[in-house]
């Protein structure tokens, strides 16, 4: 029905302490942006009173089957980071900096191989169900169109992401080349408990070892529990079927749950009593505690949060308004609140989270922030519908110790400087 | 929190008259799907029995910069229709016949130009906002990145989508070659009120003309009512930058009315007392009706259903299961409901609504069907938050008259044959 306020910002959270944040004095003071020039004077009721662009003078470019991106937009890519000896072994990074809104689009979606990209015919590709079922299935991608589907919005992250964090001192580098091994796309599929059903699960089942068709034959184990409650077979990211980069033609999502247990290509489900131990549980994704115990099979990605602008890259150039933005996300449910800093942690305010808030979903959030030109540490603080929230930094490698390298979700704070730039820091 | 039910599928829905749509069912007698091979007896618990597919014997492709489909995906294009004349001047349509979900990937979105795609520099881009202002106004790009922004999950549908169900006969082509001028994106940029505001708009101002920046300087009126409602100056679309073909630098998205009013390109808004009467106002979009009266400014979308799949390109190889899945939304607000009959509408049943279901958006519907092998007439019908019901044909064409071209939005018929295959038909 288009009420006024349908916009989805929810514009009712308290005042904020810091006096510089004041969402009601954006709008009620004019925003005296330097480069919103007042044309009073010129006259421009007749279009040939101003000179057209070159763009208005020559008929545009033709239609296309499939578009892409503005050659002006270049800078908005993924950072490749892969290993030179093995070069289909690495990492790509989505550029949050560069983007707005929840959805990242396809080709911008972070990258995970460990032996490049397989092209895969899926005329040729099969799903095998075996192991600890009763009725082991041979599943072509056609069969599996045929199956009841439902998309879900949801964010994958590597468990490694952020890991720089663990770093002694603050890398300096992009929003996106230090926590962009994470996206969020409508996934769209089977959901794995209907075949999982259909192959008549034997109830000693408690582990299901998952493994891609690319050439590392990547495998992990997940939980039963797991791929019971809403794991996908996911066929259409963001509408079109998955890129070859995302698991094409077929990938295992997990909502919420470490990157790595959403197989990509997936090609093999066996049904076993134990985990198979396999690299990417043992001698990765296990880590020493100062204890001396290990963290192993830490599935679900703990809330998080980070503006993504300001950010390092960003200028500001004259004090004045510049909004804050960024996201958060879950790996147990939606995201609650998000709160600003703009003092280093002393005060916080609330940020606007836009709607809608989904669970193990990105949630984008967005707080006005008037710049008075004198230095100040911007940090932003997620709290998920669990009560859990984001830690600091200093907290969080006092809980883990220095063996740390997976699961870094702490506070990130970005130094403004007396210049308008930008820096990583710990603070 | 991740209950056992957030798949996000609404499973209430009353149970269905015709006994060959049964969801119940559908998993309770297991699927008997002609391609599910039963693997029993097969050993399959090493690798190695399993005879390796070619792409898991050599390392795959390298990272990519930006991702593109994989190349076993070329029928899934935007299908052109442009003027032979004037090539620039036409349409392209979304594939929705091979899409899933609700979100359009940004190289499927629907084109509609009318003397091609300017190739515009943002740097040299600017925003006019001028006439009955206090305060004219010339904005940049990246002024305009600097005001407080919002995001919108919405689509945008063409006046003139479906109008070939205006022809005495129905059209045989693909699901999306008919209705595909109609696409649904993730929004984000600045409310059109907060620029409105800051240009100190006069209260004798009730019209904005709109222009973009095309060689075809395409304009038309739209109400301030609605500039003040939830019009959007856009810069991003699902997450990056706009694209060329769809506004690149700027774009005016007014959700849930004609495409149109979404100018492209936006380079002018002109506060008036008046229309302009551009000739997408006159020419166009003012239709005849059978009373000697036209309807003009008929800017709201009306509810609207169609069936994906199966829909004509679909074989049903066998009698079976075949999920039915489509599309409905509405210019007014949420969907409410869709219900969906087998047999030509003699007897209905009520589809799972895909969550989150958000006001002038794509809701994703979902019913499973038991297909017996004997013909069979396939339609949906869409009603929303106004308790507005999608018409049959007979009814539209009664109301509107022969000389419809725009707003067509009746239900829509598929006849599945006794040989699988799906037909047009009016039914």
């Amino acid at each position: 029905m288009r009420p006024a306020d349908d916009l989805g910002t929810d514009h009712s959270s308290p005042e904020p302490a810091d006096e510089t944040i004041d969402r009601r004095a954006f709008l009620q003071r004019g925003l005296s942006l330097g480069g919103a020039a007042a044309l009073a004077g010129v006259g421009l009721d007749s279009r040939a009173e101003v000179s057209l662009p070159p763009w208005m003078t020559q008929p545009g470019k033709p239609f296309s089957n499939y578009g892409q991106p503005s050659p002006h937009e270049k800078a908005t890519i993924r950072w490749i980071s892969s290993n030179a000896a093995v070069p289909g072994n690495g990492i790509s990074w989505t550029p949050l900096h560069n983007l707005e809104g929840m959805i990242t689009p396809n080709g911008l979606h972070f990258e995970r191989h460990h032996n490049g990209v397989p092209q895969i015919d899926p005329a040729r590709h099969r799903l095998y169900l075996h192991g600890l079922v009763g009725r082991p299935l041979s599943l072509g991608v056609e069969d599996l169109l045929r199956y009841p589907m439902v998309s879900r919005l949801c964010f994958i992250e590597c468990g490694g992401n952020s890991n720089t964090g663990w770093n002694q001192e603050p890398v300096q580098a992009a929003a996106g080349n230090l926590h962009g091994l994470v996206s969020c796309s409508e996934w769209t599929g089977v959901p794995l408990a209907v075949v999982l059903d259909e192959s008549g699960l034997l109830p000693e089942a408690e582990w299901l070892v998952a493994e891609g068709a690319d050439a590392a034959a990547m495998n992990v184990s997940i939980p039963v529990s797991a791929a019971l409650d809403d794991a996908l077979l996911a066929l259409y990211q963001n509408g079109e079927r998955l890129r070859p980069e995302n698991g094409y033609p077929l990938r295992l999502v997990i909502p919420g749950w470490e990157g790595v247990l959403n197989v990509k290509w997936l090609r093999r489900l066996q049904a076993a009593t134990q985990p198979v131990m396999a690299r990417n549980e043992t001698a990765k994704y296990t880590e020493l505690l100062p204890s001396g115990k290990a963290r192993q099979f830490t599935f679900v990605m703990d809330a998080k949060s980070l503006i993504t602008s300001p950010s390092p890259g960003s200028h500001l150039t004259t004090p004045g308004h510049y909004p804050i933005t960024g996201l958060a996300w879950s790996g147990r449910g939606v995201i609650k609140r998000v709160e600003i800093s703009t003092d280093g942690g002393k005060t916080w305010a609330e940020a606007s989270l836009q709607q809608p808030v989904l669970p193990q979903c990105w949630t984008r959030f967005r707080l006005p922030w008037r710049w008075d030109g004198s230095p100040a540490i911007l940090k932003s603080r997620a709290t998920d519908e669990t009560g859990y929230v984001q830690p600091e930094r200093a907290t969080l490698v006092a809980g883990r110790g220095r063996h740390g390298y997976f699961h870094y979700n702490a506070i990130v704070s970005w130094a403004v400087t007396r210049e308008g730039s930008i820096e990583h820091v710990y603070a």
